[in-house]
C-alpha cells in the first residue's frame, strides 16, 4: 500500500527557490585580495541565477540535460551556476582547473560540454585548448579577464556580466524535474587510467546537502558563516555551497587567492565559523600562523579531507591557534560525505583522539562493509582490515558513459550487487569508525603481512624535524614487498635515518620499520593535492632516488 | 537522463539497522516512577525490535501491510514497534489513549488493526472496547498489567515479554521497500467531523528525521539527550523517536509519568538536553518550578508546538529557570515540522521576540503560500493574513480511505493542485516566518474586518492575574460577530473584566476589544489539549455562561 504522502521531487530548484525567498538577506562574499570584497545577497544571486538560466537557454540555445561546464574559482558567480544549471535541467559539469592541459580536453570531449564558463583569470588555461575542444560553442567569462587571448577562436565569446544584463531576474519557469535526473557532473583525477565522470541526481545533491547540514555534521544554520576552501571543482566543494543555500548559512569565497597569508587575512575579516579543504592547506595556514599569528577565533569547526590528516597538524592547530580540526573522509563517488570524525559522547579530550585521526563516523544514509581478499566481509572488530565498500542514495552505480553512451561499471569499481568499490583499507570499530590504512594499492604486502604506509607516513610526520613523508612498497627479493620512507625535512633541519628510524621503532612493531630511506625535496602530489606514490614507485624502479639501505 | 547514483530507498528498515550497529551504546531509559529506570541500548532495542518482527509475522502471522496498532505511553516497547511493525512492511498504527472510548473504537475499525499493543495501566480502557473491535485478532499486553480485565475476551492475549522472548533477534530477513510504501498511520482528533488518518510513508519519515536532526531545527546528534514528552501516539511524538535513531541520540521517555513533578524529577535526575511538548505540559512544569525550583540546567532546547506557546510562559522560563523555549508549528498532515522559530542572526535578544513568538521559519523542504478569501496568493509582507497551504515531501496529499478503500481528498483540506489546506489563518514576513493568527474558522469577522482571536488570548494570558484565556466569535447584530473573552483566573485571583479591558486596551486597536466578558473554571480541550473553540461557542449559544457585558 503506498502512502497518501506528497509526491515532491528533492530538486536544486528547491534549494535556489528556497534560499532566494525565505534567506534573501544572507550573502555570498567573495575575496578580492586588495579591493573592498564582493558581496552579494542571496537574493541577489537568486535573481541573477534567473537570469543566467534565460541567458543560456534563451541566448546561448542550451536545451534538455546539455553539459554547462565550469573552469572557476569558488565565487559567487560560481554559486549562480551551481543552482541556474541544474535547475533548468542543464547538467553543471565543474572542470578542474589544475588539471593537465590534456586532460581537460579530453574531458570536455568526453561529456560534449556546449558552454563553459571561466574565471577570466584562468582564461590563458583556456585559450590553447578552444581550438580541439569541438563541442564548445559558447565561452562566457567572468570577472575581469585580458579576452585578447580569445581571438579568433572559434567559439562565441560573451562576457558573463553583459550576458546576464540583457535577460530577466524576475522569473524563470523552471521545469518539473524527476529528482533522479543527472544534476552535475565531475570526473575524479584518479592516478591511473582516463578521469571517470560521476553524474550527481537532484536527489542525491539535495539528500547530501541535508546530511551536510545536519548537527552530527557540518551543522550549517543560517548563523554561521562558511568558508569553502575546498575548490568547487572538487566533489561539489563538498557540497557546502547546495547546503548553505539550503541553510540560509553566508558563504565566504576565496575566489583564486587560496594562499595561507590571504587565507588567514579574509579569516580575520570576514570571521568565518565553519570551512573546509584538504590537510595541505591547512598546513600551509598552520606554518603561516606560526610565523604570524592572527585571530582564528570565529572558527568553530575546520573540516579537513581529501587525504588523511596528519595528528600533528591537528594537535599543532588546537594547541597553538584554538583551532578544531575534525577529519571527514568521502570521495567524488561518494558526494563526498562519507563519515566525519567525531568522538563519542563520554570519552576525555586525550580518549578523543583515536577517534578523532580516524575517517570518522558514517551517518544514517552511508552503509559501509570491509571485503577481505576472499571476498568475505569482515567483522567490525576495530581490527580486520579489508577494503571498503559502500552503499547510499548518494553514492555512484557506475560512472557516465560519455554523450549518449549507457554508464560504465568497471568491476574493479562497483560490485556485483552494486556497492561501490573505494579502493580504500581499512578497519571498522564496533561502533562505526572508520580508519583507513591505505590505499589497497599502497598496503605493503611483506611476508603474508600487511604493513599501512599511511601509519608510519603519519608517525614520521610527527617528528618535529619533518616536514612531509610518503612510505611506498617496493619490491623485496626476501619478503616480497618491503617499505621505503621518503622525507621531506623542514627548511634547515638535519637528521639522520637512524634517529628517525629509532623513532618509528618506539610506535610501531619492529618487523615493519623501513630499511631503505631517501630523503626528496617534495612528496609529489596529484592535481587536487593528494600523494601520488606511483610517482615515487616510478623514480625508485628507475634507480632515481638517493637511497640508503639501514642494516 | 537519469544519473548513476545508487538507487537506495528511504527506509525506517535504514534506521534501525543504522541506529542499532552504529550506535549500540546510545540508551532508551523509561522512567519508572518510584524505581530505577529502565534502561535499553540501541543494541537491545534492535534485537528486540528483530524479535518483535518474528512475533509479528511467525507468531501472530501479521503479512504485508497489515495494520498494528499501539496504544502505549512514551517508553522503549513503544520505540521496538516504531522500528520494528515498518520495518517488516506493516504500519504502525499508533491510537491516541486519550479519545473518547467511541472514536477510538471507530478508528480501530476503520483502519482494521489486527494487532494492538497495549501499556498494561491502559489496559481498562481497551478491556470494555474489544467485543466491539472485529478486526483485533490479537493483544498484546506491554509492561505490568491487571490481565483479569481481559477474561473471555475474543482476541488471543500475549504478554509482550513473552511473546519476544520466544523468537529469535539475531536476524530478520527485512523486506526491500518502496519508500513511497505506507509505514505508518495517525488519526487526526479533529473537532469536527470522523478522525481522518494520516498514512505516512518510509520516505516521509525518513526524510522529516534528517530535518529533525538539523542544527537549523532540533538539532540531534549522538552527544544529546531527547525528552520526547509529546506522546508517542500524537504525530509519531513529532519524528523525534526516528530521527533520534537515526542520530545516535539517547532517550528519555516519560511513559505515564507526565505531571509536572515527576517530569521535573526526571529532567534533574537524567539531564535530558533536548525536550519537545504542548505549552499545557510546559506551563504546568513552569508552575512546578515556581513553587519548588529545580535544576533544569542541562536543557539546551526546549520545543513547544501544538498550539501556539504564550509569550508570558516562555519569559517565565527563561527569566525565572535558564531554559529556553523554542515554538514550532506543524500539524498531525505535516509530520509535523512545518516551521521553527529561530530568530534570524544580527537581532538583540529583545529585538528577537517578535520571531520567538511566531511560529518559525519554514526549512527547504517545506513550501508555504497564504490563500485569501478570494483564492488568491497573498504577498509575504508580514500584514496580508490568508490561509496557510503547504507542500512537501512529507506532507500529506490525501487521508487514508480505510482499509481497502481509496484515499480521500476533500476540498477544503486540500487544494486542486495538492497543496494541503491548513485551516490556518496567518501573515508571512518577506523572510519567511509564519505568523498564525487563527484557526480560519475562529477568526472573528467583525464589520469587514478580521479579529485575531489568539492575539486577545495572548495578550490576556500575559496578565498576572490570568491563568487562561479564550476568545471566540459570538454573533452581533450590528457587526456580524463580536469577540467574547473567557477568562480562567489565577488560584486566589480577583480582578475586575474593566482592569483586564483596560490591559488589552494598551496593546491592541479599541475596536477589537472585546465587550462581552465571562470566567470560567478551566478551558475546554481536546483530547490532545488543545483549547476546544466549538464547545465554548455552544455554551454561550445555549446561555450556560454568565456574560458581562461592558459599555
Amino acid at each position: 500500500m503506498l502512502s497518501t504522502m506528497q509526491d515532491v521531487p528533492l530538486t536544486v530548484t528547491r534549494i535556489l527557490e528556497h534560499g532566494t525567498r525565505v534567506h534573501g538577506d544572507a550573502t555570498v562574499t567573495t575575496w578580492t585580495g586588495e579591493g573592498e570584497p564582493l558581496r552579494r545577497t542571496f537574493r541577489e544571486v537568486g535573481e541573477r541565477s534567473v537570469r543566467l538560466a534565460h541567458a543560456l537557454r534563451d541566448g546561448l540555445g542550451v536545451v534538455g540535460d546539455q553539459r554547462v561546464a565550469t573552469l572557476m574559482w569558488n565565487n559567487s558567480d560560481h554559486v549562480e551556476a551551481y543552482l541556474a544549471v541544474p535547475a533548468m535541467g542543464a547538467v553543471l559539469h565543474t572542470l578542474n582547473l589544475r588539471l593537465p592541459a590534456e586532460q581537460l580536453a579530453w574531458i570536455v570531449g568526453h561529456a560534449a560540454d556546449r558552454v563553459v564558463i571561466v574565471s577570466g583569470s584562468v582564461l590563458p588555461l583556456l585559450a590553447p585548448l578552444l581550438p580541439r575542444l569541438d563541442s564548445v560553442e559558447h565561452v562566457v567569462v567572468s570577472g575581469p579577464a585580458d579576452l585578447s587571448v580569445l581571438e579568433g577562436c572559434r567559439p562565441q565569446v560573451h562576457d558573463y556580466e553583459q550576458l546576464l544584463a540583457g535577460h530577466p531576474g524576475d522569473h524563470f519557469d523552471w521545469p518539473e524535474l524527476d529528482e533522479r535526473q543527472a544534476a552535475a557532473l565531475c570526473y575524479t583525477s584518479g592516478t591511473t587510467g582516463e578521469p571517470k565522470g560521476v553524474l550527481y541526481s537532484h536527489r542525491s545533491i539535495y539528500l547530501h546537502a541535508m546530511e551536510v547540514n545536519a548537527a552530527a555534521s557540518f551543522g550549517l544554520t543560517p548563523a554561521e558563516i562558511c568558508l569553502p576552501v575546498v575548490p568547487m571543482f572538487h566533489v561539489n566543494a563538498w557540497g557546502l555551497p547546495h547546503a548553505a543555500f539550503m541553510a540560509g548559512t553566508s558563504m565566504l569565497m576565496p575566489d583564486r587567492f587560496l594562499q595561507p597569508a590571504p587565507l588567514a587575512d579574509m579569516i580575520v575579516a570576514e570571521r568565518p565559523t565553519v570551512s573546509a579543504g584538504v590537510p595541505t592547506i591547512w598546513a600551509g595556514l598552520l606554518a603561516e600562523l606560526d610565523a604570524r599569528p592572527r585571530d582564528m577565533s570565529s572558527l568553530r569547526t575546520v573540516i579537513s579531507g581529501g587525504s588523511a590528516c596528519p595528528p600533528a597538524l591537528m594537535r599543532g592547530f588546537e594547541e597553538r591557534h584554538g583551532v578544531r580540526l575534525v577529519q571527514a573522509w568521502g570521495m567524488t563517488e561518494t558526494s563526498p560525505l562519507g563519515s566525519v570524525a567525531y568522538p563519542p559522547v563520554g570519552v576525555t579530550d586525550e580518549e578523543a583522539w583515536p577517534y578523532r585521526v580516524s575517517q570518522g563516523r558514517l551517518p544514517a544514509s552511508v552503509e559501509f562493509r570491509l571485503t577481505g581478499p576472499g571476498g568475505e566481509f569482515l567483522p567490525w572488530d576495530g581490527k580486520s582490515a579489508g577494503e571498503l565498500e559502500v552503499r547510499g542514495p548518494w553514492i555512484a552505480a557506475a560512472y557516465y558513459g560519455g554523450a549518449g553512451a549507457e554508464p560504465v561499471r568497471p568491476d574493479d569499481k562497483f560490485s556485483p550487487d552494486g556497492w561501490l568499490r573505494t579502493g580504500d583499507v581499512g578497519t571498522m570499530t564496533p561502533d562505526g569508525f572508520l580508519t583507513l590504512t591505505d590505499r589497497a594499492k599502497d598496503v605493503i604486502k611483506s611476508g603474508g603481512e600487511w604493513i599501512s604506509s599511511v601509519e608510519l607516513e603519519n608517525h614520521l610526520m610527527a617528528h618535529p624535524e619533518v616536514a612531509e613523508a610518503a612510505v611506498v612498497a617496493v619490491p623485496d627479493e626476501k619478503w616480497g614487498e618491503r617499505p621505503l620512507a621518503a622525507v621531506v625535512l623542514r627548511d634547515g633541519a638535519e637528521v639522520e635515518y637512524e634517529v628517525l628510524r629509532a623513532f618509528l621503532g618506539e610506535r610501531v612493531a619492529r618487523w615493519q620499520l623501513p630499511e631503505r630511506w631517501t630523503r626528496i625535496a617534495s612528496v609529489p602530489k596529484t592535481s587536487v593535492g593528494k600523494f601520488d606514490k606511483k610517482v615515487l614507485r616510478r623514480l625508485y624502479a628507475e634507480g632515481s632516488l638517493q637511497v640508503s639501505v639501514l642494516g
